[in-house]
């Protein structure tokens, strides 16, 4: 959570008039986050949320995420819509940063999801990634083996501090992940990072999904491992049957997975965990412990990478054996 | 601005069916608030602002803040109204916190004030005054100079860090006070802290008064004095002359000072920059450096205070000398 950068009244109301939005009403800074500055906006148009992206953003990338962000809008899909300025820009600078405005999401997340929540996650990642299908635009994954053997790189010397022998089971996996990772799956626009505080509800209603921040074009199946660790397991670790069933269950009734996808399955979750484990090695090892934003505890995902390493076969996640 | 205390969805449906507001649609911690946590809470009823006291505040004051914001709004003051649960109370209990719901106000805070926002807020603070006349409820003020004394008392030995001849300073400005602060002024509910974070505009229409923490009992000049700390000063700490006959001049249409609080008010206005100096101080020094909150500099109090300490005659400010 943090506001790194402040924003005055006037200069926000000129942003507001830009954007057509009508007159300024009030606005707060929301304690959303990790990476970048979020004001929640009432304006006399209605809500909006005003992203600052702040100096360790690309912004290269913010016309891939903005455009899959429209795109995916115009496919009925419920996410922020880029608002268009008076010149037809997304983008503006506002306090010295890029920034953009789109439009407020009702909804809350789940602090603990049950397996009705993952039904509707499942259908819901698998309808994004039909919406996708057609967005022209391309961006590599930064985050898949290649990445992770440079994040590597980067702790190896100090991942023991983290856990005794979390140096030697990293390598294990990576040196495993190398031979076993597939290559020619169903791929496309992926979230990439649909953990349950990005998917938001009303009731038991899905009501949409935010933070496209990590979007990406990789393996459709893999974006779902990323949801079965995500979602799947309890806060002892312990897998969540009956949640798995449910999130893929519900994907499938909207896009069936390929054989090759179900036989690969367990190696993708083990490389899902791997990432999320990696990242948050990383940052556990270079946030400053009075920062901010505290770090994710990396265990959590050697946890699950130990659980999913003990896999046997794609039914134990619910999924039937590729025939 | 931080959040202390999370509050699950679970929880705080709860908690707005219990104040009959409805379905929960969303809420956001916002970076507003240094003593408590503040979530902007949107329901089918509208949007709300859940407080969450932090243990530091007296929940034994909470009834009077909170009666008192609903004293004012019965009498049109544009406030917070707090909203009572279905148990006729306005305190609940939330996340091992005592907690109130309030109606949420539109607006944003002048981050440049211009004598026209001087002039709306000594309006404004005047009809405060008023409508507070008849508020049963009493609450001594803590911060005044008995207070002061104290405060000085834990700050002496290391007030020189903030700046050289601070101790000096305070100790001669107490004894001054000592022997000059006036007793018998016209007094009631003050709000004791309405800088500019604290009043809300749209346009350049005042739309609120928030952050009634430091309301109490006191002279109401002391009030408007503090008033002219807190908007009358120039970021190089100059006094604006046009500034302080705006929020004078306009104070003074609703409610005329007397003789004996004009001829005060050079007085009042050095004991309302000593208050602000020494919280000020006081926080400094006892503020961790990577807290979450940042202390105010102390020394736009110290200058404050010297402008004060030559002023001959209340015509400076703007008020005729006493006849």
């Amino acid at each position: 959570m943090a506001v790194y950068t402040e924003v005055t009244d006037d200069e926000l109301s000129r942003l507001i008039a830009d954007y057509g939005l009508g007159e300024l009403l009030s606005y707060k800074g929301i304690a959303e986050g990790v990476e970048n500055t979020n004001y929640m906006v009432h304006t006399s148009e209605g809500t909006f949320i005003l992203t600052l992206y702040e100096r360790r953003v690309d912004t290269r990338d913010l016309p891939f995420f903005l455009g899959l962000l429209e795109h995916l809008n115009q496919r009925g899909i419920r996410c922020p819509l880029p608002v268009h300025n008076k010149q037809g820009q997304v983008l503006s600078e506002i306090s010295d940063r890029t920034a953009a405005v789109v439009t407020f999401l009702e909804g809350v997340w789940p602090r603990r999801p049950r397996a009705v929540h993952c039904t509707a996650v499942g259908q819901a990642l698998a309808g994004l990634h039909l919406a996708g299908k057609d967005f022209a635009m391309k961006r590599t994954n930064a985050l898949s083996l290649e990445g992770w053997h440079d994040l590597y790189d980067r702790i190896a010397a100090r991942a023991d501090e983290i856990a005794r022998g979390l140096g030697d089971l990293i390598a294990y996996e990576l040196a495993y992940l190398d031979r076993a990772w597939p290559r020619d799956l169903p791929s496309g626009v992926i979230h990439a990072d649909l953990f349950p505080d990005n998917v938001f509800f009303i009731g038991e209603n899905l009501s949409g999904l935010i933070d496209f921040y990590f979007a990406c074009n990789d393996s459709w199946a893999y974006d779902l491992s990323i949801c079965l660790n995500a979602w799947c397991f309890e806060p002892d670790f312990s897998f969540n049957a009956t949640k798995s069933r449910a999130l893929l269950a519900a994907y499938q009734a909207v896009r069936p997975l390929t054989a090759a996808e179900r036989l690969a399955f367990p190696v993708l979750a083990r490389g899902a965990a791997l990432r999320f484990l990696l990242t948050r090695a990383h940052d556990w090892l270079h946030t400053d412990r009075n920062a901010l934003v505290k770090p994710h505890d990396p265990n959590a995902y050697v946890r699950r990478l130990r659980f999913h390493q003990e896999v046997k076969s794609p039914s134990e996640y619910g999924l039937e054996a590729a025939s």
